[in-house]
């Protein structure tokens, strides 16, 4: 069954322009009323006054058409929560966390650019983050962990910025994986223009992301709203190199209280560019981290870690019969799967799975979302 | 009061040359009859099986006038319990732990050559340790620590060994603080060679210590039962430079076993010499240090830190009358001192502090302990 969501993404485009996010008051409208209807509130100015703060500025601009456009005109489309390929899951944390000292809430919708799923490319991903004047050290490691990252399955999510974020990007391009950069402009901006090329390479393989309408341009508390999203989006986020006013400590800070882990790499105590690492190690904000191995272990799914697999302890997987064990497997703790998907990817025929999913369901492993059906851990 | 101890330090010399430490059950021996009469026991041969099998090997050997002769040649003297220059309060832990697992236990004795007392020299004492085979960024670290941390008055406590320790001594000593090496052989030995002048320097301005009678060779296993000394003398043990198999990593490990602080020095994930650190770091054995100053934020004494007497903070000796106050600061947390001692450190006429001490007392200021009066917190 497809609905025809144009009129939904129409709205939410129209809203996405006339809000400076995060824009929490319209965001209760929208849960509320729909994008549809709170849309049509917000252009006749019929809103609350909290409301009407947020979006009274820009409310007779509509752009619409010319922001979908723009957006095609590199390739870029709008992926709103009315959509499977929202990354609903790897979003949660910001719908629940306390707006005010975060600057968190749900965005309206992303523009992405790129050929990958937003949900698929999220679904087993790591934030890598630090400074854009990073050493040669940070570079190095950045670059080496972005393609460790890669190799092992991982996403990488950065901000595609110089130094540490741009490095982390192409290591993970090195290893021909797909990752993930989330800017704070408009996706029709390649910002910094030094990471231009970098940034089209990162579209042709993975995504740009955006929160900001087309041709936004890039301000200085965009960067701080942008870096609530890095922080959400990753399992964890990892500080490579960070001096003790960067805006890495920001987003590690952020990357806790949405209660994502936060890894922090240790560097030479020589190292300016190493003194906000270990402010963050000193004062138990973050875990040390030395290896991909490591950052896997503590970020990865659970079935990532070819240990755990080959420690020959015992497992509450070790409950399945072997047909219901490659069902089980064949499910993505985060993203809904179809039943079509998972016969599909377990190889055991459709008519079959559709009786194993419930009974799945019933033992507590595996769990019905809006989207489909996704892996659960029975308690205890 | 002088009491004539030579037939008390005659009998710890021979016991101490008797059996390998640690000997807990010799330990024992000693606790419950004393010195004299229990070396006459183990001379004789009259001892519980326990004791037997650690003295029996050696006790004919009676090498004491032929051990405080060697001691004479290079100015070394044989301190014990019943010394008032004995570091007591700094061994106590020793006293308390498990024996099996750290080697603990107290030693029977110390010979120490070099014109600082003993209970004085470790009064302010922090550990540092760490790798032989140290890089050029671990030997510069130790010996900047070891130069700050004589500037702010603490006795750097180390093993005389190559890389970390020689550093570290070197740069207190460049500060021309005193520092402290405890030997794994006795203190006739300059072991390593490569360091004998720099161990005569420790001697001149500083301490040499070992538990090995004068001429006893090191020992594999004697590094590992001199370490649990180096945990112990320090109020914190910092490792600057560790692989993963150093002997290093056992000295944090017993000095966690002892209460003591651990700290870690950060340092390039790609060296191998900091990797002992990082998983000392990563397992929360050991809290990550970059500077001197956390160094004495974390191990200095209560009144070490400029910082905390200028924040104008409430603090527990607001509550004290200031002639208190100034008798109050005259003691040592330590080290117990004399009323004479305290009179003169505080300018106060002694029989007023003969009435003050026992006010300080009943307050919770201070405490008696058997070598005089110490500093005490009162508790809440």
């Amino acid at each position: 069954m497809t609905v025809d969501l144009t009129d939904v993404r129409n709205a939410r485009a129209y809203l996405m322009r006339v809000v400076e996010p995060p824009a929490p008051a319209l965001a209760a409208l929208v849960d509320k009323l729909g994008p549809v209807e709170a849309a049509d509130r917000v252009r006749s100015g019929h809103v609350p006054d909290c409301v009407d703060a947020e979006t009274s500025a820009r409310r007779e601009q509509d752009l619409v058409a010319n922001d979908f456009a723009l957006a095609e005109g590199v390739g870029a489309r709008l992926v709103i929560p009315e959509d499977p390929e929202w990354p609903a899951w790897p979003l949660l944390p910001l719908a629940q966390a306390t707006l005010e000292r975060h600057r968190c809430g749900l965005p309206l919708g992303l523009w992405a650019r790129g050929p990958v799923p937003l949900n698929e490319a999220l679904d087993r991903a790591v934030s890598v983050v630090g400074a854009r004047a990073a050493t040669g050290y940070g570079a190095e490691i950045a670059a080496e962990f972005g393609h460790g990252l890669a190799n092992a399955g991982m996403t990488v999510v950065s901000g595609a910025a110089n130094g540490i974020d741009g490095a982390a990007h192409r290591g993970a391009l090195a290893a021909r994986g797909p990752t993930v950069a989330v800017l704070a402009c408009g996706v029709t901006i390649n910002y910094p223009a030094s990471n231009s090329s970098l940034i089209d390479a990162i579209a042709e393989r993975g995504l740009v992301l955006s929160e900001y309408a087309p041709g936004v341009p890039p301000g200085r508390h965009r960067f701080l709203v942008r870096n609530r999203l890095i922080a959400c989006l990753g399992a964890g986020t990892v500080v490579v190199e960070a001096n003790l006013r960067s805006g890495a400590r920001n987003t590690a800070a952020t990357a806790a209280a949405l209660g994502r882990v936060v890894l922090a790499v240790p560097g030479p105590i020589t190292s300016a560019m190493s003194a906000g690492c270990h402010e963050l190690l000193r004062t138990g904000q973050a875990v040390a981290v030395t290896s991909v191995k490591e950052i896997v272990d503590s970020c990865g799914p659970l079935d990532a870690s070819p240990d755990d697999r080959d420690r020959g302890e015992a497992r509450v997987t070790d409950a399945l019969a072997p047909e219901a064990l490659r069902a089980f497997e064949a499910l993505s703790i985060r993203t809904g799967r179809s039943p079509e998907h998972v016969a599909l990817a377990s190889g055991i025929p459709l008519p079959r799975i559709r009786s194993l999913l419930p009974e799945l369901e019933l033992t507590g492993f595996a769990a019905r979302v809006e989207s489909g059906w996704v892996r659960a851990v029975p308690a205890g």
